[in-house]
């Protein structure tokens, strides 16, 4: 009989490119050819996605209540057919390990949408694991773990025991230290779950990639925003969300075009960019929402956009240029172009030079940059991946704008300094809201990694919640301080008054 | 006759390594061998010097009062032999455009060495040059002006100009809202002068790298300890210096030895790290005041230090790693060790594992890690690369307590974050100092470079200065907000009550 | 006025891919894209062909009679449309200065057929050009020099003279030993012409290279074999030969097809090899009268022939392997198989695997390897690439066998080792054919080059020549030896009883 | 009890670099580095070496008498310290499979130093093992099995079987066309000893090769000088040479020239060359007997040599080129200088120039090219190598003409052609001396390797052997033709008629 434990957690568990004499005669049963990379690699995968299940099996028949995780450094796709023989989600991603400050966000923001309790898992050190005698800033484990409150995630700080087991104090301190404010916190994250009303469909599940470039730059994008977002994958349900994002690069299949066009029909909004919404051959949008033809790639890069109206509010009229190459499209009858392309003279090439980068604009209006069409807006630019690459204000603002004409009166609206993250979670069982503001800076200080050592505290945060239901309190938690608000069109607003670091808002319900 | 003109700036102007026949045969005059690189270099540079001269010569017999400059991106060691031929430096330095933000610091704190009027050049571009179309965002360009202004240099904006001829409006409404700034800054920053108490040899005098890992280190943690310090090559006069810093790598030849001999003589003070102060063969110190005995490279890495004691102060007495090979010395007679390395089990090796990393703490001392021997301090890791690399802030706290030995009373303390940069200038003429406090915090949005884009206000920061003079006044300048201030030990006390970005507070001294 | 010289030799004159202005300008005009290698080299050619033409005409404005040659170390296919700019061939071709021996045969055998006199070139030197103080050997230079006899060439043997303009007595020693002897031999081959009754079409005309790996083999086969043979381009006039070997990649376009149907109805035989005969698009036979279709790549390699009958006539009936793969054909109505491949039991990959090279019969029959429809022979394999690897005795048996079934009557029949080689040239003026037997055997003595250093006699060498004219006399020359001989059906029949090095044997013909 | 078996052939053992746990205990058991690669080396040598004494022990307790072998394609220097655990040497040497023609006379050469029984295998293949369907050209099988012959070894020939297990008719023809002739040559094989003169020191004892350069140089030029030779290794007894031979980098230790002093005070003579003769530190010659001073590199190269007296015979007083550079040396008092350098008038560089290859010689004697003191000629320049890389004939009549003043009487001298081959082995139970011609050339017919296609009989070679003892008759054999023959000064001579491929010639001793 297995002993009494609470849980097991298998590590280092992937899917392999295996070509020993087993795997050869299993892929030769499943017509798979044990030459072709491709077919290993599915192979490989399917491999272990039997293992896992077999494992759990085993695991549970001794007793069924156990949790069980297996460890693969991240939460994606490919964990949604085996997603049974897990109890829970744990996110390892140490920033300053290799995973960077985006990939947290990326992840638990995907997982949590496979119906598991997800936690955070970082770690205690400067830099990875095993990095002995080390210690993280303090200012930065504040952070990571308070980003995984804000999630709806339960924390995990590693640790690596010297080899003679002794405990050491100090680290232990500084764990300490912030586990007695998450303590503090508990009340208000326990059963938490996160509200969101944005739905990005992943990139990951067509490249494997962890931090795809689209994935990323529309996180910081939507982050700075202060909209509340999921990742999702295709076989995801649509229906709670009111827009859908394909950044950059998601092909639509005919399944995936049904349910875009239900969510359509069922009141929802789409905003896509680029290659988003072409048919896996990639050669024709495959749905005549989107309100463009393909026409292949656009004749000139980088081209300029010319924002007006409101798809360019805040920005001047003038052309701001947009270095990634877009797609060449045409409007169909009765769409609207938000923006059109503004062409350079000529493409930089051996036979036309201009300076030291791009040729300027001529001034001519080239193709559609940004169409909509009911519902639907779409980007000629890979504008996603370009805030990823180089951070354009412009592209984000252009973003914002497109999203604020789709999701006029988003969940949640936040002033403040772009740096200030801002997350909506529900303890539904309380009745109430809880809004996290989170202020830390990761800077660049070394050559390696980015670290955060400051708390830089901020003022008088303006904070709208549309709520829809009327709300009888609200309060900074858990110090307990109430705040005056007003009520209008389904939504309450009020001031924060000092965020240091992490600070959560409670809004109480009416029965 | 020469049409009147201001000034003259020749661009790109480097030297080259260069095989024509002519400089064959200048270079066999000097006796120098063209196969060999290094001698086609040296040719190459000082065929540049002589035309340098040359050049000068000639414009000047036109107009002895015009400006001359000539541009290779960068002002270091290799222009203090032709400074004559220039009348001022010009310091080209765009953070998006591949020089990063720590390079204007380290060339500008050089280039002001060389006794000559600095002006820093950025660029209007999100980029950099040739980067039509694009927009620096405002508080990156308010940053990179008023930098320019807190380091006692004048301020230079890139643009290019389309090739129509049109001015851009939107370009030049966001250079004229820093550059009206920078007009109501201007009394206090026309003719003042940096205030340096800390030298700091600069490693590019023997490497030629325009920012060397041990001088971005070391900007890195004066700048955070809000020292005063500029960057000096072997020629320069120490005396107006209190602490002379030799940053991991400053070969210490009879000449510098003496020089050095003489500052400490005279009352300064050393701290030099691992190589630096070894003779240029580099097997053992230079002078018997560095108090230690050079044994080699240390037999153990990554080793550990234990802080105790006034170089602890503020860290736990407990292993601290330190990630690169420290050099291997003996204490000499006299001389007090301030920590000692303590050593692993053993180095990582095929032979010996342990964990995903380094090895841990056995426990063992090992050899001196930080020593003092009268007024010098040596550490034997090179600590300046090692922040470079990945900012341990144990290593910056045990520089700045090591500081604090030498220099008990620094011109300027500043509490607030670290993300704020102090500095002093002097306005001789207006019997002033000016206090600058800069608070914008680059972050890496996107992949390629560094972003600033928010102003986040910090409050009540309490400052100190150390000025001998009895002061007067001390006010928030262009405001003119007056400041209640404390004088004690020659120092005044005071405290800013908000800086929105950057402040300028004045100290006017009684006459 | 030019002063009377008797020739002009412009060395080293080479089309160039050139980027300069003047060149992309001449593109553009010539409807090229600079930026596209093929396109610059094409034009690079273009602007060496106008530069031959003009400059012989400008020489010839001074004096039409004077020789003229444009040297570029070959001659091929590329000479044709500018033949009328020289006024001979000059085939430089140092066999140890990276020509190789193979290089003159190639190359001569196609000079020969523009219509120009021809020259061979080689050097004294021990390797190539400016190899001061080093003596070839004296039979390798006799070879060298008979062999252009041999060939209808005049000979030219170059030296390079010690720049104190010293002639140095040893080297014309050295040369004036073999001109000594190529003196006696001049009478027979002043204005003697080669006499073939094979053409085989160059693939250098398609891909560009001097020594085409199936020209090579084809002329160690046809030598060794003793045929007389030219290698031609697609312009050339097929109607003086009897044979064609199109030697396994020869694409046939519209008109070289309708060349080879008249070539065939005017009674002439052709030998084809693996893909020569597809079109350019290579995937069909241009020609029904080929008797293959083409089915794509062979299914199995290595695979085996099995000879039998005529074709396999000298080699044993059991499987003989082809390393190379055959083209897949099938034999269509009426077109008779020659030779079967046998397949070997699987081909050799991870899945299979057999000893140390490749799998053996498995006795199985595969596809057809040789078929003959009328008088086309066409060979499934590579096998004159084959010959050129590593030199199967029985490829050269099956070939030569295949030549037997289409020209029963060869112009020369040699029995002999098959290191002799055997040419015959006509001097028509003196109404007299030339046999040259030559015997010189090059060894890989050094790592470097094949060497030749002795001339190793041989004896009793019979011959038969078709000659189809009665016969008057036979004698060695210029030794004047008469030799007995026997006419019979259009042939006469002689022994030459010693051949030392280079033997010539005169056959006078009846007035 | 093990079962009747005549041997043991034991394939592929080789010494392996290995990193295994038990490895890396014997490593560090006997004093050695498991991260160095050489003790790596060393360690599997050794472990190689164990293991064969053991293997032998064990077999030989079962059956003493059992042939034993362990095949690693080559025998050399490191199978002496274990030749105890073989009965026989068998040379595995197909020409065509990568050895070469030249491995099996240098491996047959050093084995039969080493008192075993040898044995020639090569391969029925066209090309190497597993090359099923192919067939050796059977005078190539012929020259290989008779060259086994020549050199006092047995034969064996390769084959694969099918794996039907039905044996190739045609193969077994083949090989038994061979074996017949081999048949009927035995009586004058078996028991058969070579009999050589010349020791040549190998290179492989310093650096592993199994074709080293030098040796390769020195087998060419001996073979074509008819000279009778064994490659020995420095623990090999020299008393019973005539000549030892030291080409081009034979270190001389402490101990070897003990050796070789006692050699020449026996009476030996010495030819060395290049970096032979220096000790191991390379900067002195280790005897003074050398007769030269080692100053360093030459400081031209390439130079010349001048030839003339005895060393030049039979080459013209003209410089000769020299291609490798020369040792500089000095000639000792009393040394005299057979050949001196001329040098050019510079190094070819950047700096001058002149002509496509080297610069021509100045006519300024340089430093001495070739010298002796006593026994010792000394070559400055490597000869064997130069011979080896492009076989120049003045290298080779040099080093002949150099070993005429030390061997003024060898054993065998022939003339005929250079490919000819010669060479002596004795039957002392018969009382006779065999001698072997040998008539086949390698040509490189196909690009990857020679081929023997042709049997070139030659005529009436005239043979000179040094008996010393009185011959009774004097027979081609087997067909017991009887020669004439004439003896003086202990040497007989007689002429053979014919050479068809391989003629042995018995010379019959009186008792």
């Amino acid at each position: 009989m297995l002993p009494a434990v609470d849980g097991l957690f298998f590590d280092i568990v992937h899917a392999l490119d295996c070509s020993c004499r087993y795997c050869q005669e299993g892929m030769r049963q499943a017509g798979l050819e044990p030459s072709r990379e491709s077919d290993r690699k599915a192979f490989g995968r399917r491999v272990l996605e039997e293992w896992i299940q077999e494992m759990s099996a085993f695991v549970r028949s001794f007793d069924p209540e156990v949790t069980i995780f297996y460890n693969a450094g991240h939460v994606g796709p490919s964990h949604r057919s085996v997603a049974d023989a897990y109890t829970h989600w744990e996110i390892e991603s140490l920033p300053s390990g290799g995973w960077g400050y985006l990939h947290f966000p990326i992840a638990i923001r995907y997982a949590r949408t496979l119906k598991r309790e997800s936690l955070g898992m970082t770690g205690k050190f400067h830099t990875s694991w095993g990095d002995f005698h080390s210690f993280k800033n303090r200012a930065a484990l504040e952070f990571e773990c308070f980003q995984m409150l804000a999630h709806g995630a339960k924390c995990s700080v590693g640790d690596q025991l010297h080899p003679r087991g002794r405990i050491c104090p100090v680290t232990y301190e500084l764990i300490g230290s912030v586990y007695r404010q998450v303590e503090e916190k508990e009340p208000w994250c326990a059963g938490a779950t996160p509200v969101a009303e944005i739905a990005v469909l992943t990139p990951e599940e067509f490249t494997g990639e962890r931090i795809p470039a689209p994935s990323a730059g529309a996180t910081r994008i939507l982050q700075e925003g202060r909209h509340q977002f999921d990742f999702v994958d295709t076989s995801a349900d649509l229906s709670p969300y009111r827009v859908a994002i394909l950044p950059d690069g998601i092909p639509v299949t005919g399944a995936l075009g049904e349910k875009l066009r239900a969510f359509l029909n069922a009141g929802g909004a789409i905003l896509a960019s680029h290659r988003s919404g072409l048919t896996p051959e990639g050669d024709a949008f495959a749905l005549p929402e989107w309100g463009v033809r393909y026409l292949g790639e656009a004749p000139y890069s980088p081209d300029f956009i010319l924002p007006s109206g409101a798809i360019g509010e805040g920005l001047p009229e003038t052309e701001h240029v947009m270095y990634l190459r877009a797609s060449h499209v045409r409007a169909t009858q009765g769409t609207e172009v938000l923006a059109e392309t503004i062409v350079p003279y000529f493409n930089r090439t051996y036979a036309h030079f201009c300076s030291h980068r791009h040729t300027p604009s001529s001034g001519q209006r080239g193709y559609p940059a940004i169409t909509q069409r009911g519902s639907v807006i779409y980007f000629a630019h890979p504008i996603f991946t370009q805030y990823h690459e180089n951070a354009p204000r412009w592209c984000r603002m252009l973003v914002l704008n497109a999203l604020r004409r789709l999701l006029p009166q988003p969940l949640l609206q936040v002033n403040g300094p772009t740096t200030l993250i801002a997350t909506l979670t529900a303890q539904e069982t309380e009745n109430r809201w809880i809004v996290h503001l989170l202020h830390y800076v990761p800077e660049r200080r070394g050559s390696r990694f980015d670290v955060i050592e400051d708390v830089i505290p901020i003022y008088d945060i303006a904070v709208q919640v549309r709520t829809l239901r009327p709300v009888e309190s609200v309060r900074c938690v858990p110090e307990g301080r109430t705040l005056s608000y007003q009520s209008a069109g389904g939504a309450v607003q009020f001031t924060v008054p000092e965020v240091v670091g992490h600070q959560m808002v409670e809004l109480s319900f009416r029965e």
